[in-house]
């Protein structure tokens, strides 16, 4: 490992505390170091040839900005978490520097996940346009402004699964099942898993089972709205959607690499500690 | 009764047939009678002096706007379902003219429902504003039209009971138990009831429970966000909101009144009917 | 206040060094008191008169016996907690005795809740029976040891609701809504209502959403199964149930009193500390 | 295809029209066949060798039993539906007999699906005992007779998850997750899915979500009770359950085989049809 890079959360008042901590440690290490807002994907993608690992400051927002900056370049990215639940994170600010210092010497694990490959047919002023998009967690058609229900009619490999009157409908990967998917009412996926998923949002009068998809599944969204709808790309790219845009999901080709020190099934024993309702 | 007003959705197309069949019927009985867009608030206040039964002919959101434009004034309402659940309406559109005939012939009884009483403490352009409405459904305070987490704290009587990290949260009364309550998770209260409901919004680790409080509660929703949030009144009044806008809602004294014919008890044989699953 | 009893759960390892330090404060008054098994009803009994006020040690389940062992009687309770939530206790193990000698100097206010009136026609080896029971939780007809499918037909003043295909029904008071209701998807009533709510327990393919129904209504809930079935009073009382069998709930006439010295407000207060999920 | 058997619902008033349609039709095509009760798992094993296929009359629980008697047999099952959703039948009752002369010819296809193994760890009257299951569908441990919380410690590959306090838990295989499971809140898994789906069944205050895991994920469930629990095998198998039991559970290496003549993706189709809400 010879250069390691920072992104971080541009507004979090902790960052700056942890980005001096981490910076002695590279110093200590004699490591090549950059440091970058993860909003900023542009310069981001500057600094990206020849890093050797990222650091995220921040929550998992910081960590999907990042993602969509790499894009599936194969830099893998260690989260330290400022965020609530953290759920791709890999190590808490008041950890000591034990777990950061077994990464720098090589003893962590590569975990990759799948990323989901969107494809938006979309109407800008009368015109067709198709955009091309990758999501580590989610893409979600969901009402706009006005809290009204609109119908998205969702199709797997073709086939129509139902018309849902609801706020809206999702797609997530398994690492987005713990993040939107979640509170709308999905399983928790294998972090390994490739399959994809499909939950209607708070649908009314409409299937309201969450539907967990092979990898293999191409599922289709198409929205039927009096007024303007939203597609949400790992909850920081909006796009305004209007009556009969229609956006293709399916599993990509592209991965998020991670670099963890904290064995696999830990990512089961930390989701009661996560997410357990607790009393005091 | 001498005079009866028809109140009709503006863009179903069967709302002309049904006018038609409906006029047919009043001036067989040498009825009196208006017609206007349930939509245009102005025009059919001016038609309601002296009004003694108004027919909506549309979806359970043409009830809502007329009952908006009463505003607790003592005229009732009886529904021709053209919508979907309709839940608030009394006569199919092919139940043929029995029922309409009986209540022309006074046969019907009251149904009167408690309304909500809003008032919005708002900053618009720097300067507090306040804002009163009253509901018969629901006031909703909702993300905008980006899907990202707000923070909504809830406090009743005074007292907080959670910082919802949501999609929104929501104050709906008995009547609007069965509308967008209903597909956040909450239960059916009984019409009678004064009652009012709050519900959280696809709440993310936070207070999941439906509260069902007393008709002489207080509740307040404190906004917190980074972008705009929506308030909306009965689905069909929308309001941008900003970070620490707050709107507290009680139940007031006015009431909408419906003249129905089937009897109250209909009320929960029609809610399987409505609402169940069914396998075909 | 002269005579003063405390019940207790009979197997939790904390309840004597509990008893110890209320009996020394209880001595220090001068009062005269009493300690039984709250499970030992008939013992209970023998006690009650001239009592002024119980004290139990234990969790929710300890007042629920002491609850119906008094049958209505106006000896109120204050609950000492060593169960997990306590949502009806008033007093943590580690409060120190401030509340407990504000409770004794007389500065605490009557909590009176509603019950349920339970009448069950049962046969039993050909013969029909009707037992009577009051409840202040909630009276649950579920399946018995075998894990299948029941079907459970809900009225509501005579009115069919549903036949539920489920795990079973319950029909719960104000107070019981923080109990099994709960789990099975109940909202939570304010405690001053005497509202009944009846939820469905994992329905599959039926109305599955709770109704909040008026303390003058009369639910009946009537169970078709091909084995037997449980009839469960406030967790704690068992009967086994046959094909055909029924029970009609409403809210009665008795009531269990509280002796609180936290506010009614606090109610609220304390529900997200007690349910919410909580991340560390 | 020589040899066709009629595995039937024992108590189902229409098998025996169903029957007398089905056996002209195989007489017609000179087509040896046998007839057999599903509940009578002998005479069921007797009958298989040779067999080419298996007509069940009856509803999922039918397939259930035949597939346990097949214990991973390479027969596959086509089946015709007189139960409720039948999931994983293949005919209605007014289909005609086209779907049926068509698989007799040979154009159906075969939809194999994962079997689930359970190894239990049972005490019985102090003497440890080991007893083997397969299941088409769920291994469910739950409580028994009477209606009270009890404690299931599940564990994936070792590693605890969570303590559920609950009516109990289950794992599920992709074909389960249409079964039981969707009723205790779990997704819908692709039928072609190996993988397993753990889910919490009414859980009170622990870890509520549903977790879908790898193929290669061991699942131990472990109980903590003080009355009687129960082991329920694809809904039809029971065994009573004591404190400290426990039951591991993987994907195993038979398989369930269908015949069928429905395209895949109608799998999806059928879903709104099956379990949508739907108003009249």
């Amino acid at each position: 490992m010879k250069k390691v890079g920072i992104a971080y959360h541009p507004l979090n008042a902790r960052v700056p505390e942890l980005i001096h901590k981490l910076s002695a440690i590279l110093q200590a290490h004699s490591l090549e170091y950059w440091q970058c807002s993860a909003w900023d994907t542009a310069q981001l993608r500057r600094h990206f040839p020849n890093t050797d690992l990222i650091f995220t400051v921040g929550g998992d927002g910081t960590i999907l900005r990042v993602a969509q900056a790499l894009n599936g370049a194969p830099i893998p990215i260690t989260g330290i978490n400022l965020g609530q639940l953290g759920f791709l994170t890999e190590i808490q600010p008041n950890d000591g520097s034990e777990k950061l210092l077994a990464l720098l010497a090589g003893k962590g694990w590569c975990d990759e996940r799948a990323m989901l490959d969107a494809e938006l047919q979309h109407n800008v002023n009368g015109k067709k346009e198709t955009l091309y998009f990758n999501a580590l967690n989610d893409v979600v058609m969901a009402r706009g402004a006005i809290a009204r229900i609109i119908e998205v009619t969702a199709s797997v490999d073709g086939a129509v699964v139902d018309t849902y009157k609801a706020d809206g409908a999702l797609v997530a990967s398994a690492t987005g099942s713990t993040g939107y998917a979640l509170a709308a009412g999905g399983p928790i996926l294998n972090p390994k898993s490739a399959d994809i998923l499909l939950v209607p949002i708070l649908p009314h009068v409409s299937l309201q089972h969450p539907l967990v998809l092979s990898s293999a599944s191409v599922v289709t969204l198409k929205l039927s709205a009096t007024s303007p709808a939203t597609l949400s790309i790992d909850g920081h790219i909006s796009i305004e959607l209007f009556d009969g845009d229609s956006v293709t999901v399916r599993c990509g080709t592209k991965r998020t690499r991670f670099l963890r020190i904290a064995p696999p099934e830990y990512f089961y024993v930390s989701l009661s500690r996560k997410l357990k309702r607790t009393a005091v």
